[in-house]
């Protein structure tokens, strides 16, 4: 038996007023801090979680969620690796619009169809310009996404990092974003195009998957 | 130009208590955790420095330290490798005493020759039993050590990590220890056995040194 838990950010200010944000660097709120310090809590009452390694996304939402969890866990020795690969979906021109001002200037179906659908890419933004993505290959990363994009940018790193671990048995912990999250969670799962997007992945809620030595899911709990 | 920061973490529980403790993960204070916030504004004030990674130990009064400067130097992005070559100097059977104590039990010239002779071994503890050290080669790890083995052991990763960044021009970040910051300033600045172990290392206070392209001191400040 191993065990892989999934772990969205605490909420952020973005979460907190609506907003389409992906790879914008929002703030955890003081709520969002809460959060976090809670699913630490339930964390460490998880018997047998003993992960071997965190991985989290460039992002401060992200990074600061699981720093405050490895305290609480006394994880905070464990190697943490954060990558581009699971930072949130790229939402392109939509990122910083109010996702209610968004219908307005692209039309209620048209924006429906960019958050429901799995292949919808929203408009592409201008090409990432930050010194954190500085070491990376610049044609590699997006300017729009849509989940499908997000899913094949994601699963490269899962397969290298996450998966190879679990097969050796060693727990993980993983704390990402909503939409990063509901990609993993579809290949995991093996969900549907049309079933995931229906997925809701709410903040700072552990999943924890047990799974045995192929790596068939035997049980999967949400903690709250 | 390339710049290293050097910082020891905030007050301890340790510190404030006047107890040797080395490999002990002992809590930081409150007034240390203001202390490293205070470290990470003296941080954000110095133009130029752009680290491309954080060097730390394996102990959380380091670790949470590192933390704390990285996310308001806007740093949290920045790969973090924690390693037990940067932790504290192992005490041996001094750990978990009170220094005044321990004069007490061990006589004041034997434990003023461990404190201040640069070769001088504490008695051996136990073999370390924690499984943060489970997956190094158990006979790397120390049971005690005087501060020319604590140097021994943390130089091949300064110069296979830090060393090898800082020839390129990368800026590094290092969070430490009083005695392990002291071993790699003796090596930095060529200080000699007997002057090394009268330099303070205060608390939370970056040393930030300034290289030129050979590595050569062009400039050390300490920021209070």
């Amino acid at each position: 038996m191993v065990k892989l838990v999934l772990l969205r950010h605490g909420e952020s200010t973005a979460n907190f007023a609506n907003i389409y944000t992906g790879w914008n660097d929002v703030e955890l709120t003081a709520k969002g801090r809460e959060q976090a310090q809670a699913a630490g809590l339930l964390l460490k009452g998880v018997i047998d979680f003993e992960p071997t390694h965190i991985h989290t996304s460039l992002l401060q939402r992200a990074i600061i969620t699981a720093n405050i969890v490895a305290e609480i866990c006394d994880f905070l020795y464990l190697p943490i690796t954060k990558t581009w690969r699971l930072n949130e979906r790229h939402y392109g021109q939509l990122r910083g619009l109010n996702k209610d001002f968004s219908r307005t200037v692209f039309g209620e179906e048209q924006v429906k169809k960019w958050r429901r659908g799995f292949y919808a890419i929203p408009p592409a933004g201008a090409q990432v310009n930050d010194r954190r993505y500085h070491g990376y290959d610049q044609h590699l990363l997006p300017r729009a996404e849509s989940l499908y994009q997000t899913q094949k940018r994601l699963l490269p790193y899962y397969e290298s990092q996450i998966y190879r671990r679990l097969i050796k048995g060693e727990d993980q912990l993983v704390v990402a974003h909503g939409s990063s999250l509901r990609a993993l969670i579809k290949k995991i799962e093996q969900i549907d195009d049309n079933k995931i997007i229906n997925l809701e992945v709410p903040n700072a809620q552990p999943i924890v998957y047990t799974f045995d030595g192929q790596l068939e899911i035997v049980k999967k709990e949400i903690l709250r």
